[in-house]
């Protein structure tokens, strides 16, 4: 969905009978292809969970995998041109037979969390050399880097495959370690976050959106690409479930982005100013 | 310390017997004032205490008061015009008598802390209203303005008094409330931190030299400010106490300045992409 704003998306998942119509009547409002998606007998996926009430930390209370269990991602044939991958967070041995079903993608980014870092170490470290691009939480980079320091835990993790890493920090906003360089962008500063779920999916959907868009992957479209995730996810927040992308218009979009600029943009050092009176 | 590198500084403070001279002659070697400073029997002022691994989050383990207990800061007469003025971290009624020894300064910056927060709540209600800036961690913001929100709670603080507050994030930098603005700056992401202690204090330092030495406090300066401290406080964590205040150049300064400016920049969306594709 936040994808679609920017470039046509593709969408491979399953879902069950009780999933309702109105979602795929959505998607495909879009425009997005839904060729990819299986309705199965059974339930769909659910996670239940409390945040803390800083929004930032939150406690699983329930998931039940139902037709997620054994769901074999298989992509139409049609697709195997597909030129921008996002592997959502699965086990890392889905998302290698998604690769392999694929020829020659421009980018492959990739999620992953402590559940398969910790559980599938080894199958992580098979997908992760096929991934130009990973999305991790901090915590979790620090865990699969085995690190204590964030800096250091990305030249790590940078090793393993991946050129480019975004750390995802919550309300403290992301980083992006490119090969020699570092970019980062704050959260938007929101005086109500009504329900911080989807923010990470949300920013990963802008973020490959807006690089399909731009067509060339270089250090400028990957840096902008980080505020357009933020901008994404910024909005995702601000309602339950996608009810906030349903009413989102470009040109708020548009000025959000330039919001961002103006939370984070400063002046260099006036000339006069240059020699520090030391 | 800190902002001696950007304008004649002068400092008001006690130390005791065991202060040692060469931190004096250090001061007075950057052009420090010590006109202010008080040497008194007894110990000087001690805190110890242990940081957790993330180097964020840090215990007290012992606090020594010493001659620091019965401190009644005393300016010389002829500071009675200073103009920019830097109310260190103590309690609130110490902080407004110092106020009652200056004519109509520029800037009155304050810190505080939860230690004031909670236990002199009404004495520091009353030096909030005769200070400018505050300078504030997150977690004692939403202490403050009894919030758990970090805009909701700057807007509170505002209106208790000062027009601009910089809220201190540790490891995720630092956030300048504007009137109608938000600025953010990222911390400097270092491979590896040595010693935390101080930067706080190095922050308010390399922020109240800058402003002193730009003059004229408007949106564009407090921004740099906030650069400037940060870049301050970037050098002071690599080393122990002092160290690297001591070797560090005008040079190296302009340098992180710019590799703030490079950690943070991005550009604004090209114009044939301004019309999101929806």
């Amino acid at each position: 969905m936040a994808a679609s704003f920017f470039a046509p998306s593709r969408m491979v998942a399953v879902v069950g009978e009780d999933f309702p119509e109105s979602y795929t009547t959505l998607l495909q409002s879009r425009g997005i292809d839904l060729s990819g998606l299986t309705r199965q007998k059974g339930r769909t996926f659910r996670w239940k969970g409390r945040y803390a009430q800083n929004l930032n930390d939150r406690e699983t209370l329930d998931t039940q995998l139902n037709v997620f269990e054994d769901f074999q991602p298989t992509l139409p044939s049609a697709w195997i041109s597909s030129r921008y991958i996002f592997l959502g967070n699965i086990d890392p041995q889905l998302q290698s037979s998604v690769l392999d079903q694929v020829n020659s993608p421009v980018l492959v980014a990739a999620d992953t969390m402590n559940f398969w870092i910790n559980g599938k170490a080894e199958l992580l470290s098979h997908t992760l050399r096929r991934v130009n691009l990973l999305f991790v939480n901090d915590s979790e980079a620090l865990e699969l880097a085995k690190e204590q320091n964030i800096v250091r835990a990305a030249k790590k993790i940078s090793a393993m495959g991946p050129k480019w890493i975004v750390i995802k920090r919550g309300e403290y906003g992301a980083m992006l370690f490119l090969e020699d360089q570092i970019f980062t962008i704050p959260a938007f500063p929101l005086a109500s976050v009504f329900d911080p779920t989807g923010a990470g999916d949300s920013f990963a959907g802008g973020f490959m959106g807006y690089l399909a868009l731009a067509k060339e992957i270089n250090e400028r479209n990957l840096r902008q690409a980080l505020v357009v995730g933020s901008v994404m996810a910024s909005f995702v927040v601000e309602d339950f479930s996608l009810d906030r992308l349903q009413t989102v218009n470009d040109l708020q979009i548009r000025e959000r982005f330039r919001a961002f600029k103006n939370l984070t943009h400063f002046d260099d050092l006036s000339l006069d100013l240059l020699r520090v009176a030391s």
